[in-house]
């Protein structure tokens, strides 16, 4: 039996059922979500990393959903975002292209009529709150305020833009001061509070920030988009976890941030409302291979961040309602797109109206552990799409490792994997599978014709 | 404070204490080791694998011990196991050497002089069982019942040897009948009871043999050494598992795997044993990397099987012995070389008088949480040691893949990585830390200056 997620609500007590009538309604489920930079999928202990000890993130997959097969949507950082809060693949919206990312430069952003999780949780009577980086466009229209959340701080972009070169760079991590040449600001609600941003500290303030928060809209309904500036480089780490890992800084600014995931979850509790409140960790993109000990693992995957090899773009991805999500593994495939569909079923929120999206209502699996619908997962790189995944079957059209190779290669016949038997993608079996290749050539056809471009915003 | 193993043990309850005078001595606690072969570190739920399931193997690890950095003694299957019962790297037995791993036509074996684990813990009164692949001779005085073993049920070397050319050897998992062409035999205490052994239902029957004898000798003590014949190749499975897993034949092997030890965990709670039963479970090597899709992952780790990568000898290393170990997750370094000196602590029984060992008692660190001494560990690639491990640095004097590059490189200097910062090892640092090489290569000094090799056995 399939339940609708409706019913599914109701049973659960997430949204009010009719029949209860002589009481104010509960509030609707909260949502957070907690998202890393540059994290990959091996990096945390729950997905088998050696080195980082992250005890808060693998009691979270422990008490919660882990999946095996969590994808974000592009293989780099500003797509990946844009399609996090807009449940689209990039394309749609502009925010994708040949310069791959926003700079300070930059003329776009995000256009103002895409539709946010944030605006639409925001017309249900959801609280929102951004904290941590935002890389959707510093210009009006495409800011946090303008984009459904009242109250946002961090930091504009990646934090190793705006460096300034008149400055010393030095060491990252370098104690005297650490943020040497590094320039980035620190904007809460529209405004420079700092620059350059104190980075040494900006885990702690951040989670300081999003407690608070919670701690204040803990009797009503919220959207909290936690946005984390690490383990991006240049990698900093305060003082109580610097140089404490087995890994370097990378892995000390892992266990900081697992601290973070810690802390939120315990204010979660300590309020009451960690059964009435989804929280979903995950990452951006997989991780920067190129950086050496300051870039992380994407464990048996193959490559990293910029390349649609699954080590780009296969992330950590973990569901958290204890007492409403049971305990479990899943191999169904997921990702960052699924979250708008699924948090504004949650919020009880209409779909967007006449705009296409990409992602599938979550709940079903989530909380009643309901199979999702097969359905294509296409692999963009910019505004080409290089691979598709249906079902274990992925093909490649065009290959290019993560940074490094200066071409792309095409591939015709296409190469194909078997995900579950060859999770690492090196046995090429497309001789044998000229069916599957068809299948998937249809499903990208299809996709295609769906597809209208928006505006390029990455100029 | 550092307590003795034998204060930890009287404080435990595991051995009876001076003052216990009035009531018979408590049973010694149980020993099982549960060994997997060709098993990658990346291939249960609990190191990462995102497509096999383990839910036994991963319950136990939540139980219990769970190590990130623990070694077999060799890279290839013969010289692990006769390290994992003496505590001594093969060179010293002679169980090493050009050929690799010993033939079902070769003349030598484990040398009767060889003090097993079971030899030690029979004088001391326990029970004593094999049960599944010996692989460390097949004539007088090499084998299970000739070196300690009371009980022995299993095939005398790899599922793939012994091969009969004039059958038709068929796919691996042809129904029609499944073990075409494969001719090992399945011995019961030196007697052939069947050959070729069906390797379909070789699990499902190694695990009826092993509860069995569990379920015997529950009110006295005892030690099972439990090998399994998967997953190395040809890869079977029973019909209950067959076609179930994600990752193809492999998989579903693992799986039935995992189930087994479920069986076998079962059975010590069943009947009130658990609390003074250690169970270790580990892997011989690597995976097999050349075998495709009958073929394991090692996770981030380097090469596999046959290699002294890390790949080739780091391995899934899981304690279980609940209310007295506590569930964890270490990063000290240990290994099948340490099961012997603490299987006899353990024991109570004296350590072998004048024969060299290589590993190190871990009941402080299993029972008490105290940390290990600190050890260099040598990767021995047959007679020669290739790598050494000192703290976290590993340095290579010679690489050689797992199978497939025809000669050794020699390294001069050689290369250096950092495990922490560089699980993969993929960044050579020598350049920078000409200290750490010096130390490491006094360390194998050092230990060269104690090596009497043994007869060579594996001609």
């Amino acid at each position: 039996m399939r339940l609708s997620t409706s019913a599914v609500f109701c049973l659960l007590g997430l949204l009010p059922c009719d029949r209860v009538i002589d009481a104010a309604p509960p509030p609707k489920a909260n949502v957070i979500v907690i998202f890393a930079d540059d994290l990959g999928y091996g990096d945390l202990g729950c997905y088998g990393s050696p080195t980082i000890r992250t005890p808060h993130l693998d009691r979270m997959a422990a008490e919660g959903l882990r999946f095996t097969d969590f994808y974000s949507a592009s293989e780099v950082c500003t797509p990946s975002r844009a399609a996090l809060l807009t449940g689209r693949y990039p394309i749609r919206s502009g925010m994708c292209g040949n310069r791959r990312v926003l700079f300070p430069s930059s003329k776009g952003g995000l256009p103002p009529e895409e539709i946010t999780i944030a605006e639409a949780l925001r017309d249900q009577g959801y609280a929102t709150a951004h904290v941590g980086k935002w890389h959707l466009g510093i210009h009006e229209g495409s800011r946090p305020l303008d984009q459904g959340f009242q109250h946002s701080f961090g930091l504009p972009y990646s934090n190793d833009m705006d460096a300034r070169s008149d400055l010393p760079r030095g060491a990252t991590g370098s104690p005297n001061p650490p943020q040497d040449g590094w320039n980035v600001p620190l904007i809460r609600d529209g405004k420079i509070v700092e620059q350059p941003a104190d980075q040494t500290t900006l885990t702690k303030r951040y989670t300081k920030e999003a407690v608070q928060f919670i701690r204040q809209q803990k009797d009503g309904s919220f959207f909290l988009y936690f946005a984390h500036t690490f383990p991006h480089v240049p990698m900093f780490a305060s003082p109580a976890f610097k140089g404490k890992s087995r890994a370097g800084i990378y892995g000390d600014a892992v266990e900081e941030l697992d601290w973070s995931v810690g802390q939120v979850l315990d204010a979660l509790r300590t309020e009451g409302i960690a059964d009435r409140t989804l929280v979903v960790f995950t990452s951006d993109n997989g991780p920067w291979l190129i950086m050496g000990d300051q870039g992380g693992s994407a464990g048996l995957l193959r490559d990293g961040k910029g390349s649609t090899w699954e080590g780009g773009m296969r992330v950590p991805g973990i569901a958290w309602m204890p007492g409403r999500i049971k305990p479990s593994v899943t191999s169904q495939r997921a990702g960052t797109l699924d979250l708008l569909p699924s948090a504004l079923a949650i919020a009880g929120a209409p779909l967007p109206d006449k705009v296409p999206l990409d992602g599938v209502d979550l709940a079903p699996l989530l909380f009643a552990a309901q199979p999702l619908v097969e359905r294509p997962y296409f692999y963009y790189r910019g505004d080409q799409i290089f691979a598709c995944r249906l079902g274990e079957w992925k093909a490649h059209f065009k290959t290019q490792t993560g940074y490094g190779q200066p071409q792309a290669e095409t591939h015709d016949p296409p190469l194909l994997f078997h995900l579950g038997r060859d999770a690492s993608e090196k046995r090429n079996v497309a001789a044998a599978h000229a069916d599957v290749l068809a299948e998937i050539q249809q499903a990208v056809k299809l996709h295609q014709s769906t597809i209208v471009p928006g505006v390029p915003q990455l100029q």
